[in-house]
Parts: structure tokens; sequence; C-alpha cells
């Protein structure tokens, strides 16, 4: 799909415009001349204005075959995930969006036109959260595409949000719904396997759009943050939910030195989620819980927050801090009290 | 060398400690406690304090077998290296760096002893430099590995020193001395050449070692910013040399919109490099201009400069700025004058 193998085809191989070539046009399709862009992709470094406001940063790696699978990844899709995830760490620490830097290592067998389609959707993601590309590096690898992106944003002194903070008692919120990314990554994979069978079996993937959608295309919650002023609360703990639920609740534990209690019945479960997983035999609150890639925000709020968020769509109360030494837990729909266990995202394993 | 063949040897596969294990022990290792870092590794981001500054950022990327060999790279030199590229081009800015973030993609073949040499290399270069590692991420690669860094830095509002502005007839000026790096390299590719052909043989590389020192363990010149403040001198444009001093040197023409002239009787060229091409019968002048990766610095100053750096070993003047629409020109040692051609490092090419 991207690799330039038709010798008579109408792509450019990269090699043809050359490194410096690629940043050129990389440069012009991107520039977007925010205030906060002193100076942008073309020198040595990027220089950026953030005044008297603390600088916070993030970095995401994307590697083919690990992170993505062209079989089944759109090119400008790729794009605007890699820019989403690391918009969604920032916004996870509370802090606004400003710049990104991307680096690509691709082979230079890749065409010019695959890497700007790439740039298109990182393109689409930066006027989406406002954001500007003002640096990076291009360069080749010997086997697959790596992605690696670097955002900065911005937080006024004190007022980042850690992992770490949370008090006991105080509830256990999510954003939006969970499980959906890995449900769409099933349904992926299953039509995959199909589509090796038989090459000519078009498969009909209407029915799972929002699935997908949530895989291919997710978006990063910025919008929460503002919300969450306008009803005049501040999460004590916050983090992204990009490892699985499971994962980042342990993370919030250890940092805050407390223990938890979840419910089952309370997970925030799309039907579509249910729906794949009757389909494919797999358990709808291990996609919940362990699924990751889901982007939404784990957070914890005082108790008096309850009645604030109650019935608003965007927040889920899924469960409570417990006191120090408390195990964290997971309260099934019979009350069984499971332990909770990473089983999350662990690229090494 | 650091892939995990043999199955009784003393090595931790990476996948045994997992990506939280060696988040924790990167964590612990590197943690140097700045005033600009206010929360370094370990969240969804990293919050940096640069108060009124303004921030300068880079990113590079270095891939196996594109920008290092293990054949010849030791693990703590690449790390080391990894870190003094970035830390150049914050130096080619005018900044003065603080913070720096480290995305490693590796087997999960790859020990973690290896990474955890990578990582003392890091170190060394965090201690020298005066920054600290405040984030990064590390996941797994089906291929060789790529360590993509990215650094923070500051710069007084209106202070930073880019690739525009030299005007014409000043000074071109390189600290420092240029084709070592490419010398050393043309050294360890022999070597390498002849250990294929008779692996028992241990080749003596110690005439070499300041070739092979500037190929495998260079320096950012952060050391020429106070020395120029010292003497009241500031670069009207700077760049560092990564990709040979005649790309760079026409990047820095094209961004000034003026030509230029400079002198091969003027390179600084270390009588090591002199040696190494007569041995392999390469031309010197070409290893000086299009080498590259010899990380110096390569700067314009206005006329009365002159007085102030003569005979200062960190300073070369190597020609002069000319008109806009003159071309950047070679003078050679025999008179001739040659059109200046990019031929450094073009990563697709």
């Amino acid at each position: 799909m991207i690799e330039d193998k038709n010798a008579d085809n109408q792509y450019t191989p990269l090699e043809n415009i050359g490194e410096f070539g690629l940043i050129e046009r990389i440069a012009k399709a991107t520039a977007r001349g925010l205030d906060t862009t002193v100076k942008g992709i073309g020198d040595d470094a990027a220089v950026i204005d953030h005044s008297d406001l603390q600088t916070v940063v993030t970095t995401d790696c994307l590697v083919e075959n690990v992170h993505f699978d062209f079989t089944y990844t759109p090119l400008k899709h790729l794009g605007y995930k890699s820019i989403a995830v690391n918009i969604s760490d920032l916004a996870a620490m509370g802090a606004k969006p400003t710049s990104v830097l991307v680096s690509i290592a691709a082979s230079n067998r890749m065409s010019v036109e695959a890497l700007e389609e790439i740039y298109s959707g990182m393109q689409l993601a930066c006027e989406r959260y406002n954001v500007e590309i003002v640096g990076g590096d291009t360069t080749s690898s010997l086997s697959g595409l790596m992605i690696s992106i670097t955002a900065l944003g911005t937080v006024e002194k004190d007022k980042a949000i850690y992992r770490e903070g949370a008090q006991p008692h105080e509830l256990i919120v999510v954003t939006g719904d969970l499980g959906a990314a890995y449900a769409g990554l099933q349904v992926l994979e299953r039509e995959k396997a199909v589509f090796k069978d038989n090459p000519h079996l078009q498969p009909d993937l209407s029915e799972y759009e929002y699935l997908l959608q949530r895989l291919l295309k997710p978006e990063a919650r910025v919008d929460i943050l503002p919300m969450l002023e306008d009803l005049e609360l501040r999460p004590t703990a916050m983090l992204d939910i990009s490892d699985g639920l499971s994962s980042e609740l342990l993370h919030l534990c250890k940092a805050s030195g407390l223990g938890c209690k979840i419910f089952e019945d309370k997970l925030p479960v799309d039907p579509a989620v249910f729906k794949v997983c009757e389909e494919m035999q797999l358990n709808a609150t291990t996609a919940a819980i362990n699924g990751g890639e889901d982007y939404e925000l784990l957070m914890t709020l005082p108790l008096y927050a309850h009645e604030k968020i109650k019935g608003n769509p965007h927040f889920t109360v899924i469960g409570h801090m417990t006191q120090e030494n408390d195990p964290p837990l997971l309260v099934t729909n019979t009350g069984e009290m499971l332990p909770l266990k990473a089983q999350g995202w662990n690229s090494f394993q």
C-alpha cells in the first residue's frame, strides 16, 4: 500500500526529493502562524513563547506493526492519531497544548505522497487542537515506519494535575466510554484474517463505525478541562487512559498511596462493545478495564462533585478511593471483589 | 552484542521487567532535581519552569544501521552522543539547555543491561551539559534500535540566533576543526571490513583516538556562547555543523539571501585527518566540507570581530559573505572557484 513496488506508478520516491525537499514541503503545508511560535520549522530548533506560564511536554512513539498495522490503518488517520494521543497526555495534565514536533523514520522506498498523507492527517489534528508543528526530524529507517511526536503546552504555575493527589473516599470518575477501541481492534483483526483467506471479500464494517473511529481516529479530551472549570471542579489527580483503565488506576493508586474500589456495573460501555463482545465471545468488562487506547480521562474528584456531574453524559462515577494500604479492587456484578491487575498494554510482552 | 542470544547468560530480557519496570529504573537512575524540572519522569507529561524566558526545543532521531552501527558503537557512547547532538542544536540557537526527553524503541530481545548502558551514557551527558531527563517513551520495535531525543532550553526574548541574519561581507567563522568525525568513520569502516575477513585480528586504533572520539563521543559547543559574550560578540547567524559544512553553509546563505566565499586553505583540519586521508587516498578538503557529524558551530560575525578572535584557537575565519544573488563558492588552493554543493548527509539517498 505505501511502498513504491510498481515501477510505472505515479508516486514519487522519497529519495527523489531528499530530506530537505521533504522538510520544505512539510514546513509549507503545516505552518499556521500561532502566536506561541516564535520560530517554527527550518532552523536548528524551534523557539516557543510561553510567557510566564510553565511548559508541559510529552513524547510518544508509534512503531509500525507494534502500534499500527498498515493493513487497516489509513495513513491520514495514523497522522491524526499520532498527534491526538500526545495532546491527550497534555489534557491529562490540565495543560493547554500549543506546539508539536514530529520525527519520522521511514523507508526510502516510501512515497512522498504517502508521507504527505500522514502529514495531512497531522495537520487536521493541529487545526482541531489549535497547535502548530514547529519542528522535527525526518530520517530513513531500514525497516518499518516510526513516528515520534513531542507535544508542548502550557499550564499556570502550580496548576498542573498529577497522578498523585487523590484523597481517601474521593470519587473515581472517567470521561466518555471504555473498551470501544479494543473492540474495534478485535473487529479489524478478524476482518484481516478473513481477508487473508479470501482477498476478494469486501467487508461491510458500517455497523462497527463507532468502534473503528475510536480505534483509528481517537480524540483527545481537551473539552473536559473547560467543562470542569465551568462546574468549578478541579480533579485532585488525573491521567489519560491509554494503557487500559486498570493499569492507569493502579498508577493513580500507587502515586497517591491509596487503594480504590470500582464497580463493574458502573463502567460506561457503549452498546456496540457489548454487541461485538457477544459476537466474538469476549468479556465486555475485560475490554473496558484492560482494553486500552480509549484516550478518555481518569480522575479523582471530591465527594461534593457528585451533585454537579450527576446526569452529565461526559462523566461517570465508577467508584471511590479507599485508605492507605487498601488494595485496588473491582467489585463485580455478583458482588465478588477482585484485585485489579495491570493487563493493559505493555509493549515488551 | 546486544541481543539475548545466549540462553544461559546473565542478561535480563526486557520482557522480564516490562515497560513500567524499565521506566522506574530509568527514572531512579537519571533524576537530578534541577530547578527547572517541576515534574519529571512518571506522569503523562513533564512540567518545566522557564519563568519568563522563551522555550527552545529540538528533536533528533538516531536509527540503528542508519546513524550508528553496533559493530563499532559502544552503547554508552551512543547514549552520550544522542544527547550531545541535540544539545548542539540548542547551542546553535544561542540557547541554554535545561531538559531532555528520551524515546527508545527497542527489540524485546534486547537486554535490560544494554539499555541501562545506553542510559548511563545519556546520564553522563546530562551531567556534562547540566540538563535532566524529564520524560520519554519506551516501546518495542520489531527490528533495530531507534532513539528519539527531544531537548529543551531557554533563551531571552529576541536573543535566539537563527540561520538568517547574515550581512554582506561579514566573516564566516567555524569553531574547532572539521572532517575528523568523517575520517574516524572511514577508519572504523575499514576495520570492520578487516574484521569480517579475519575475526581474530585485534585492531590497534590508538593512533586514531582523536578521530574516533570525534565520531563516537562528540561534544556540543556549549562553551562557545559564553566565550563570545566575554568577547562582546554576537553572531548574526549561526547553526551547528551536523550535515557537513557545505550543506550548512548553503542553508545559511539561502536563509540570509546572500552568497559566500570560503577558502580551502583556511579550513581548520586536524593533522590526524590529513594522515588518514593520505592512508586511504581520500581528499581532506572533501572530508572537511562534506563529512558531517562534526557538531562544531558555523556562524557569521561582523568584520570588527576579526581583531577579537585572531589567534583564538576556538575560532577560524574561513571566508566571508557576499552579495545577494552571488553564488556560494569555495576558493581552492590553486585559486579555482568551485560552487559549493550539498553533498553532506541526506538520509534518504
